[in-house]
């Protein structure tokens, strides 16, 4: 991390559930509070509207709603990696744009996500339109590369072009592919760009090899852990660090085993009696109660509890 | 198609482009051109904002305003299958809504496709959530099976269970697949389902089990041959339908050897003069000029013109 220039983001951030309330609307009051127990418990940052936050399930209003009701409660801008990639680009330049006006650190971009097998140059021209209609200096984009959601990848060559066209404007990538090779290699490659490992179990071995940090959704719940692998190797206790690593890698692989926000908000439902942390909405769907059960029930012997809640 | 109720829709049915002005934004004077060339010239129906139509890459409020001015100029709401699925529900609620203030005959439903691996039962309450929120007995959806892009596929068992739950909305499917064996296999299973293919190339193949036509990119230029297989296949005509669909298959394969949108815009650029036709929004991009030669030198062997323009 000793590369990346002070304004990178870098650290252990959650990809946020977004609570809803028994309409299905996002409950705004129960995020802020989500939002500040996470800060308060490991959290350097919050990807909020991201894959986990179901944020392609709502709509652009829905969404500008969310951050805004987010700064208003008090939640520092220089803490929000907010996901804005939509496939249509008049969306995502209004989210993007709004981002920054709210004072956040950067934006979290998939690219334009329909339409498959698309060239590089396409996904050149998507990034650059956004760029250039934005306009902003303030603005810090982190590409998003999760190819077996998106179905489109962002490949190293396009990495390249993107930060030789914007420099100043190209910060860093989520890398939920879970291929830490090619977490690794980019970080190698691209001095200035701020890798984080979007599963939790790659945060040790990227961080060895210069990246930022993690943003994932098992951080919901777990970002203690994730602060402790963190922490161990800024002090240069590799051991303590792999114990941490390992600890972490554990509770993901419980996690990991179900659908990830239904399983999260499963949790977070259990750790604060409150069911309607289970409500989600379409196309997701919740845990039934066998796999609930499973997944509490390993959980218990793994001897994980959340951090307790205010 | 004996096995049709009236109002079902059948025929033939053009994916309709979407013509860009020089800004990239929707042309709605020569969208609406389009459109009436289109229904002057082999087309029973059309499907706009769908694939072809780069719906996707447009936000909602375009996406309205497009099926606003088509009604506006004219076109004939019984004559549009707008594309109206979105990945957030909320958007698809609204343009369908919108679709069935307007007129429409049906929409075609993509299924929220962000999300992948999702449940059936996720997609049973996706799509029956739009049908319930919007409460319109005038609603008619075809479910738009497309899971090369989509990446969510509409199961038989799906179809049927939606059939089961809204009989009298659920009205039918494009098959995008490139599968006949499966357009064959739901158009015999769902009686008062209307089946049509996504490829010119099964048009004829389906019609003869019961299906009720095709909604097809290459019919922006090539209905006309489209609607000859239609005519003579109801003529009892089987030679005849069988050389029409052999020139329409002919001209399908060596457009559909080039990425769609772009190459129907170069023949229509072509065919008009007019190079705004040209157009397209990223993360799509125009043909290259070696393939566009190679495109219309091999249209030219084949004797190919579309229709003249009015």
């Amino acid at each position: 991390m000793a590369g990346l220039r002070p304004q990178f983001l870098q650290g252990v951030f959650a990809a946020v559930l977004t609570p809803l309330d028994s309409a299905g609307a996002p409950d705004h009051a129960a995020m802020a509070r989500h939002c500040r127990w996470l800060l308060a418990n490991g959290c350097d940052g919050l990807s909020v509207l991201g894959t986990t936050g179901e944020a392609n399930s709502f709509s652009v209003d829905e969404r500008e709603a969310i951050l805004e009701s987010l700064v208003e409660a008090g939640i520092p801008g220089a803490a929000l990696l907010p996901g804005t990639g939509c496939c249509a680009l008049p969306d995502t330049v209004r989210l993007s744009r709004r981002a920054v006006a709210l004072g956040a650190a950067g934006v979290l971009v998939l690219p334009p996500f329909y339409y498959k097998t698309v060239s590089d140059d396409g996904l050149f021209a998507s990034i650059a339109t956004v760029v250039e209609q934005i306009a902003d200096p303030r603005l810090r984009v982190y590409l998003y590369h999760f190819p077996q959601m998106s179905g489109v990848p962002f490949s190293s060559h396009l990495i390249e072009r993107l930060l030789q066209a914007y420099p100043d404007t190209i910060a860093g990538m989520k890398d939920s592919s879970g291929d830490l090779g090619t977490m690794v290699a980019n970080a190698r490659a691209f001095p200035n760009f701020a890798v984080f490992s979007g599963s939790d179990e790659f945060l040790l071995a990227l961080l060895r090899e210069g990246g930022a940090g993690c943003i994932t959704a098992v951080c919901n719940v777990a970002a203690f852990l994730a602060a402790k692998v963190l922490a161990a190797h800024r002090a240069g206790d590799a051991a303590a660090a792999e114990r941490s690593q390992e600890a972490l890698t554990r509770v993901r692989k419980t996690i990991a085993a179900h659908p990830l926000t239904a399983a999260l908000k499963e949790i977070m439902a259990r750790h604060s009696g409150d069911e309607t942390w289970r409500h989600i909405r379409p196309p997701l769907t919740p845990l039934p109660p066998a796999q609930i059960a499973t997944l509490l029930t390993e959980l218990d012997r793994l001897q994980f509890r959340p951090p307790a809640l205010p």
